[in-house]
């Protein structure tokens, strides 16, 4: 019999469904809405969350109040507010935000890059040292993230080796991140190639290895987070209703749902300081808001078994 | 970093959508359908099938024609065909059909077993060792499984203890069962606790704890079969597209799906002999003979990724 696995104490589910989420819905959701969204996840306990992107307002439009939303989510005590940012301008922009963090993402898949952002890979590297440069000397505290997509293959090359990944995780180092994070953008993960590369991009980043990104395409999204978190990983992008989706597979499943995540690793007994019933009242509200859109998750529907409270283990009535 | 987990070369999904599915949907499909079903999935290499149960036709109409499945699985080369049975009576007539397998239902909550077989776990177990008097009186090959359902806590009970399960289960293994399965009968089980309890049967039930039945209630079924795979199971229940569900949590998700689970495996490199694009046919074929039931499972939507063929590891081509 093999021992157990020591798996992390306390985890934290980063909210991207203002960003993943929203990007993929053509409906804008009114700032005042989105807004609320922030408050109200602060409420449940959420502590980190990805509040949108600062991409050009004619590409995203949906995301085109990203500077005003972090302005909101400053004033949160110990949220950690987050953005994405496509480019230099971009990373201009979270600079002027006061986003604790961007995150640029790279596209470990060269086709991907280039169809995505029209660029490949090296170029963003490239690109990400520019934005290294421009923190240092706006004296910003920032932190910088590259997060490294299609990391476990991609719908228009196929396979993306581990050793390509590791190779650009290496650069994004060198260009100066401060983080890395690894996503599964179209679903092609497996657990067995999560323990995989996660432990191999750990033997080079160590602690800066820091985030998993799972979607779940093809229904592995929470057994992926599962195998991520056994390597030690405890940091994991998640969208409330599991909004999000690929672009490549209509009306598939998006990302991990966040309070399918919550009920998973509270149940294993990992503090994410979440109230998973606050968290499902606040699906009600988005579900209201987004009514008509594709939803995701399961545990809205069945709720939480019996044996458990809807907040932290130590009040565990069992 | 932990060295990564020695996992089983092959797996086996064993199909039960014929009993623990359409059991649970009111709808009488034809014996002709079933035929053609346990067909199909014998020719996608799916190699254990629960054909139906011997309860008695006025309790479960859907399943009456249980003699006559059986009787046809029987013909097809290498299948391995099991039943379940709530009794002596069903006992008998398993024993008469020529199935390889039966399993006797055991729920470990004491306020699930009453309220469901209205007999307490223990009366249950009286039962199993006279099914195993039945058995050898009649000179029968047949494989006794003794099944504990609602091994990780009950919509009724709440909290179902591992002692008592650990117990019931060397109860069963004294009544003379060959094998043993755990059963999270309604979606209570989360990773931590499938390898803690896996692992606490397996020291007292060795090989003969040989199969795991997980139900997606909560989203956690494929994070589930993930954990117990890695304590050495090898054997899961599933269903095609999910039926199933939890006649506690209406609407919700119900067992594993066979293809999705065959996907995930098939992704780990594990071998389970079934060829996924043959079972995504089937699938649409129950479908719709189910149009209008609730079906579940996420890969018929998304499909398989670019770079995975349907078919087994050696042909991969990547």
């Amino acid at each position: 019999m093999q021992p157990e696995r020591k798996l992390p104490a306390t985890a934290i589910i980063r909210e991207v469904g203002l960003r993943d989420g929203l990007q993929s819905i053509a409906r804008i959701l009114p700032s005042a809405q989105k807004i609320e969204w922030i408050r109200a996840a602060h409420a449940a306990g959420q502590r980190e969350i990805e509040v949108g992107s600062f991409v050009p307002a004619r590409l995203l439009p949906q995301l085109a109040d990203t500077a005003e939303l972090v302005a909101y989510a400053r004033t949160l005590p110990d949220l950690f507010v987050s953005v994405l940012v496509p480019n230099l301008k971009g990373a201009e922009r979270a600079i002027e935000s006061g986003a604790h963090l961007m995150t640029v993402p790279l596209s470990a898949s060269h086709a991907h890059s280039l169809a995505n952002l029209r660029r490949a890979p090296d170029e963003v590297v490239a690109d990400v040292a520019r934005m290294r440069a421009a923190i240092d000397a706006a004296g910003s505290s920032i932190l910088l993230e590259g997060g490294i997509s299609t990391a476990f293959g991609c719908t228009l090359q196929g396979e993306v080796p581990h050793d390509e990944v590791v190779r650009l995780v290496r650069c994004l180092l060198d260009a100066g991140v401060d983080r890395i994070s690894l996503a599964d953008t179209v679903g092609y993960a497996d657990p067995l190639a999560v323990e995989r590369l996660f432990t191999k991009v750990r033997a080079v980043a160590g602690d800066k290895l820091w985030c998993g990104h799972f979607h779940d395409t093809r229904g592995l999204g929470l057994a992926n987070v599962l195998a991520a978190l056994q390597t030690g990983v405890n940091r994991f992008d998640a969208c409330l209703a599991g909004i999000g989706g690929c672009p490549h597979a209509p009306g598939a499943s998006g990302n991990v749902s966040s309070e399918d995540l919550a009920f998973m690793l509270r149940s294993m007994g990992i503090d994410t300081g979440i109230d998973i019933d606050a968290l499902l009242a606040l699906r009600r509200q988005v579900a209201d808001w987004l009514d008509g859109e594709t939803l995701h998750g399961t545990l809205w529907r069945a709720g939480l078994p019996k044996c458990m409270s809807p907040a932290q283990p130590e009040a565990v009535a069992v």
